[in-house]
């Protein structure tokens, strides 16, 4: 395991990945902008807009080098004074308001100073709970952990809850899914563990796309749909430390940034009525059931 | 100049710009939240959506106290372990493309260690360059501000410039305004000038509001103002120290997010096309000039 099989991997999951995707959109295709950034390395930010059914989908692979960011010497107390990264983070906004929003971002990161680890993360978002969804997707994700000791699944689903939550709504961002990082020790399973993650990543979201990109909607949904999506652009831009992190340092906005929803709304204190479908999502999202652990 | 003074004129400033809206828009009108804070005090939120003229407006007064929030503590200097604050903001959002979002916000502090200042701030965001709208709106500004010793125009609307900016985008929010804070000395004369501001906020806005809200425009028009009213979300989210400061510290968050737009928009790596009016106005936007000084 070295930078270069890092690297070829996340590029070829990436390029999967886009094919997976657009075989189910049917109607377009990812088109690549590459890009360098100005203090060392680059990228190949892959986008997908207007289809069919995918709506919006950012596949985005990098690989920086450089001095290290004083944010980031303070934040991950990384002792050395040049750092490289590389990774690739994927999102996917499908048309369709039954279907779900999928994230996830794999990354590896190592400093001059012999220090290097891995991190990532993979969540479901959805705007109308499907209990099979969410056990589906979960399951995956506890299959592939459970075949490897270096993977605690009962912590990082924990860790993702923690972490893609939005605190001034009290309200998680979607289903969960799995969130680590800094992991040190055992880098080689580490590894072994991340490329099967990787291999699955298909498995865990396109079943689920695939059964609801048909379902009918109309005005109601959509209106939903925009609304919960105001919700991740605001989990996005007031949270996450990784856009933060990458606009504050000055990183290349328009890859950051691709992970935002195509479209969003802000109606003033909307709640759902009582017993409708967006009120079930809600009421999920406000106080996570135990059946999907 | 006391608490209770200051408090009924911002009520007041609140109803008079509530109504100068409702009349230009005709259609509708806005809807009163009344709410507390847990901690002390409370608020009256504004709401117009959905006009046929203006999408969605917001016009919140409020009075809260209590002990002084930590981040507070750091962020001002206040010496004090109580605080007492009162204000209105106002936010509109037109319909038309051709009309800009208006925003200003004005407010007044007290320490219980007898600290007490004045701030705020008044904002044009076009989504198309009017340099007549610009113009009238920075020249009624500045009249008030000629008009007080203790105002210093050039001053704040440099402050404006620097303050309603995205460092991410490197780009104004829009053409500006003014931008004041922690105004401690001259309290009585700060008010008066205060005061006069506000008296004229309807001024500086409604007369651009008036002529551009029966401009003809289309798909075009509207997927520009998302967009752009996309990066106004990004601006509050991301750098607004008020809305991060109010989110952070668990303030009443459909108050603070009700200045987001109604509608928001993201395409990747959009750029308008050379010579059009839309890129006319992120030229402006990205190397402001100096005739609206």
């Amino acid at each position: 395991m070295n930078r270069s099989d890092i690297e070829n991997w996340y590029q070829d999951l990436q390029t999967r990945f886009c094919e997976g995707i657009e075989a189910i959109d049917g109607s377009t295709s990812f088109h690549s902008d590459l890009w360098d950034r100005p203090g060392g390395g680059g990228g190949d930010t892959r986008i997908l807009s207007d289809g069919d059914h995918v709506e919006k989908a950012a596949v985005n692979f990098s690989s920086v080098w450089g001095e290290t960011p004083v944010q980031l010497t303070e934040q991950l107390a990384a002792a050395g004074d040049s750092f490289y990264a590389t990774g690739v983070s994927i999102i996917v906004h499908p048309r369709n308001p039954h279907a779900p929003t999928f994230h996830t971002n794999l990354r590896y990161f190592e400093t001059n100073t012999g220090s290097s680890w891995f991190g990532g993360g993979v969540d479901l978002t959805p705007y109308y709970l499907y209990e099979e969804d969410a056990r589906h997707f979960h399951g995956v994700l506890r299959e592939v952990c459970d075949a490897h000791e270096v993977a605690d699944y009962r912590a990082w689903k924990q860790q993702c809850d923690e972490y893609f939550r939005l605190p001034h709504r009290d309200e998680a961002r979607g289903v969960g899914g799995l969130f680590f990082d800094h992991l040190t020790d055992r880098l080689d399973e580490v590894w072994v563990f991340q490329r099967q993650l990787g291999d699955r990543l298909l498995d865990a979201y396109l079943p689920i796309l695939r059964r609801r990109i048909d379902l009918p909607y109309g005005e109601r949904e959509v209106r939903w749909q925009e609304i919960r999506r105001g919700r991740y652009v605001e989990f996005n831009l007031v949270w996450d430390r990784g856009t933060r992190f990458g606009l504050e340092t000055g990183g290349r906005t328009e890859s950051i940034l691709a992970s935002l929803p195509p479209r969003a709304r802000w109606d003033y204190n909307f709640e759902p009525r009582d017993g409708s479908a967006e009120a079930t999502l809600l009421r999920v999202l406000r106080d996570p059931p135990r059946w999907w652990i």
